[in-house]
């Protein structure tokens, strides 16, 4: 190990659960994990992360690095022998930078699909959500992960996939299914299946238990 | 030269131009540039980029690259021995990687600052716009550049701030400038009189001209 690494998470947060992957994909096991309570955020990660508070945050040697996607290409940097998270092809390394920009977009207009007002907003949402996902189906083709036939950082970026798939079970809204985004659903599956990720998933009942908590919190301040 | 290279842009785009930049200051003059017209595409321009069918994309040797800083990414993957534009040091980098994602959601907030209609939405990205700001100009501090004494891509990414400088004028808003923001303030001089940068900008008066169509554009729209 090189020196001391503490991961700030929040179960069961997508984005910490991409720092977990990549630490154990590259066989680091040796971290200490912090709970925040994001209700209670704790003086060190407001400290450590002072501009967005967010989890997840990485402390390495005492220094921090935030943002998930940061981190992760931060590990590949500094551990580049273990497991690469990003192709070493410059123009194949090009084309997982555009669809990790990709979904950084469409994150956040998927996240007003399950706004609890609906209206044209939500319409919208909905409408740009099924395009990009089409975009993002023709992309993946028939390929096992999105860079092949291993898991790599787009992967491990687009797995809030499988957070939105019981997210719609638990707000009853269908956006992604079997039959609309075939190649997307075998992805999930792949995914879900395949080693380290596996045994590092959270539990899919305490976990949709966790998001209708959180949707009837949002159905209450809207 | 390693095969042919061609630049679609359209005058005077900040993402075209942070492309310009890095390919001269890695001492790359031989490229083909294709100006597009925007209300008028191209077929070749919604070939090479058909998912956001916008400008700047790179080709080389026949395969297209989009997206302004997966270009810049790209460029210093396949030239790294001429002028680095992202730090080598794993952390440094990462920081570097925090900024550049910072910027674009700060770039979307700033441009509701323009909406011609006012209101809340353009009350609530004025205050969004400040608070990023002022952290900005703390990460900045008193460094020449963000990175140290040489421009790199983080300077090239936030060099929108010069339009926006522009934008503001035309607008007769007020967001940036010398008194609240010093610091950022002479950091934009350092970067229009920095070496290259200097003599690959757009003519003030003839970008100041082509906003005030736009806005004109932008408020008959709305």
């Amino acid at each position: 190990m090189k020196g001391d690494l503490k991961l700030f998470g929040a179960w069961p947060s997508p984005f910490m659960y991409r720092v977990i992957w990549a630490l154990k994909l590259k066989g680091i096991h040796e971290y200490e994990h912090i709970e925040e309570d994001l209700k209670n955020k704790s003086d060190l990660l407001l400290k450590y992360n002072p501009i967005h508070k967010k989890i997840p945050v990485l402390v390495h040697h005492g220094k921090p690095i935030c943002e998930s996607l940061v981190i992760l290409e931060y590990l590949d940097e500094i551990w580049p022998e273990k497991y690469k998270l990003l192709p070493t092809d410059p123009y194949e390394r090009a084309n997982a930078q555009f669809w990790l920009k990709y979904q950084e977009d469409l994150g956040s207009t998927i996240l007003k699909v399950f706004l609890p007002d609906g209206g044209e907003e939500q319409e919208r949402a909905v409408k740009e959500s099924l395009e990009a996902l089409k975009n993002i189906e023709n992309a993946l083709g028939d390929k096992k992960f999105f860079n092949g036939d291993k898991v790599g950082m787009v992967d491990l970026a687009y797995a809030w996939l499988l957070w939105q798939e019981m997210m719609q079970e638990v707000a009853d809204v269908r956006l992604v299914d079997q039959q609309s985004f075939p190649k997307l659903w075998q992805w999930m599956i792949n995914f879900k299946e395949a080693p380290i990720i596996k045994d590092n998933l959270p539990d899919r009942d305490e976990a949709m238990a966790h998001f209708r908590l959180e949707l009837a919190d949002l159905a209450k301040q809207a």
